[in-house]
């Protein structure tokens, strides 16, 4: 009998310098979990891969801590604009959508991307759009802005850089991961007790990032990947460079075409092809055999994983 | 010493049922071999297979006759959306937009973004701006519309389905490939005297396409992948299968790690694993060697291959 498992990220990054205070990293691991418990159920119910990523990506959009939903990052015009996608292993459908902001949970308009329209990717106003004909909640882009985020911008406007800034010194109640170094993104990959696989991706994108701009989290292939003959994927890092590796679908293909691991393909993949292109970050992945793996290159990556009925385990730095 | 190669192609699709009128065939494969002349030369002069391919495909762009650029077909609304995407072997830096209105010649964005951006990826009016401010030719959209392209959408929208329209029956000056059949799509791959590789795509999208919609042209990946490791590859066809497939990609992930030849990788992706997606379509691609592919499933595709300083070969149906 297939043991069903589900596998969450809340973004990869640096340590910060500065003393953690511990009862932030708790509140780190608490969302972790709780978010974990939420998907979990679906499963211990029977309930699909693709439902249980579905849920699981949108309770990591509506917390305010990760960089999705709610807590999404700012552009360099202090805007939002958020991207998503999900991939059903079992038939490889997939949807996404790209610069949306107005789409209270951006996985779900994926999701009914891939399920309501002959299209699997949507980008811009007509993405919201479509999202709102199809009876998703539609909220002020204000909705996904939080003081901490916007603090964030303007620190990165301030250091004069177009990409990510250098430090929090000197805050004393910053979170467990260098917020401004965290490639921010979300994501979850499942296997249900059917036997098939799902994964999904979430993001605000990185702060402030230029308007327009699409990273890894909405391609299918770079940013989130499933197929029930290999595995499911969701990655979190630098997109553009896992927009270049192809990361998601590299994984899968390494273990379709040369037979190794999960593990094996997932390590290839973020210690020795990402970084020569610069690609900081992470991934998810689960296999049809609920093998977990959760490599990151960077300091940390919020994670978590649950074998249905077991404990589950939360973490944010190497064991 | 390498002999530096170039192949382009036009789309793949459908014979039509009417009497073919030799003069229309003709005019086709004169653009095709003009086209290839054009990039020929800069490959003949030593230039690099990034020009080659950026040259190739703007100048399939200008040809009204291929869904890309001036040609492009039309939206549902009657507006046009471009997509493009260009990839470099030697580096695999990549640049890419979609859902662009106004730039003249998509591919020149693509290429700008890659080296002129630090993201790889913009859609929407945003990818529009970057290109103005790059100073890339800006045109009014109306610059992309022919009285074809327009006769093409009224028919699918008359047809009272938002995909592809059945027939041109009675129209007698209709081109080689079912225009209301065919996936509209023009790319280029090429090897320079230097080994290195490089492969570009750009098109209008499936005529009365959904706004908004993005294909698989500009996802890394999927329409467009260049390694020097393995091969340069552009797709054409139902551009939700290729994105499901990670078409481009996998060809190159299979020659990586299994060792087959290009030809084998290639006639695999496109008459095995994108016909049970419903992936109508076809590539061309070449590798380090300087071998050249060019599989469809279809029952044509405009195509066209040089080998530098030899006779060009055009081809629109099967051998």
């Amino acid at each position: 009998m297939i043991k069903p498992v589900l596998a969450i990220h809340g973004g990869a990054g640096a340590i910060t310098r500065a003393q953690i205070i511990p009862a932030v990293k708790l509140a780190y691991e608490d969302a972790l979990r709780s978010i974990l418990a939420g998907g979990e159920r679906i499963l211990a119910n029977g309930g699909s891969a693709l439902d249980a990523v579905t849920e699981a990506v949108r309770l990591l959009e509506e917390c305010p801590l990760f960089n999705a939903g709610h807590g999404a990052v700012f552009t360099r015009d202090a805007t939002h604009e958020l991207d998503a996608s999900i991939m059903d292993g079992s038939t490889l459908a997939c949807g996404a959508v790209a610069n949306v902001r107005t789409i209270r949970n951006p996985v779900r308009a994926a999701r009914a991307v891939m399920e309501h329209s002959p299209h699997v990717f949507f980008a811009g106003d007509n993405a919201d759009a479509f999202a709102r004909e199809q009876g998703l909640e539609i909220v002020d882009s204000s909705f996904f802005s939080t003081p901490d985020r916007h603090a964030q911008l303007i620190k990165a406007q301030e250091t004069g850089v177009d990409s990510i800034v250098l430090d929090h010194d000197g805050v004393v109640d910053q979170p467990p991961l260098d917020e401004s170094k965290k490639m921010g993104t979300v994501g979850a990959v499942a296997l249900d007790a059917h036997g098939n696989l799902a994964a999904a991706t979430s993001t605000g994108g990185m702060t402030n990032k230029w308007p327009g701009r699409v990273g890894d989290s909405p391609i299918i292939g770079a940013g989130c990947y499933a197929n029930n003959a290999s595995c499911a994927v969701s990655t979190t890092g630098k997109g553009e460079a896992f927009i270049r590796a192809v990361a998601a679908y590299d994984v899968a293909a390494m273990m379709e075409y040369t037979g190794v691991s999960l593990e094996h393909a997932a390590h290839k993949v973020v210690y020795e092809k990402l970084p020569p292109l610069d690609g900081a970050g992470g991934l998810i992945a689960v296999d049809k055999h609920g093998n977990i793996t959760m490599p990151f290159n960077t300091e940390g990556m919020y994670r978590g994983s649950v074998v249905v009925g077991q404990a589950a385990l939360v973490a944010i730095y190497r064991e």
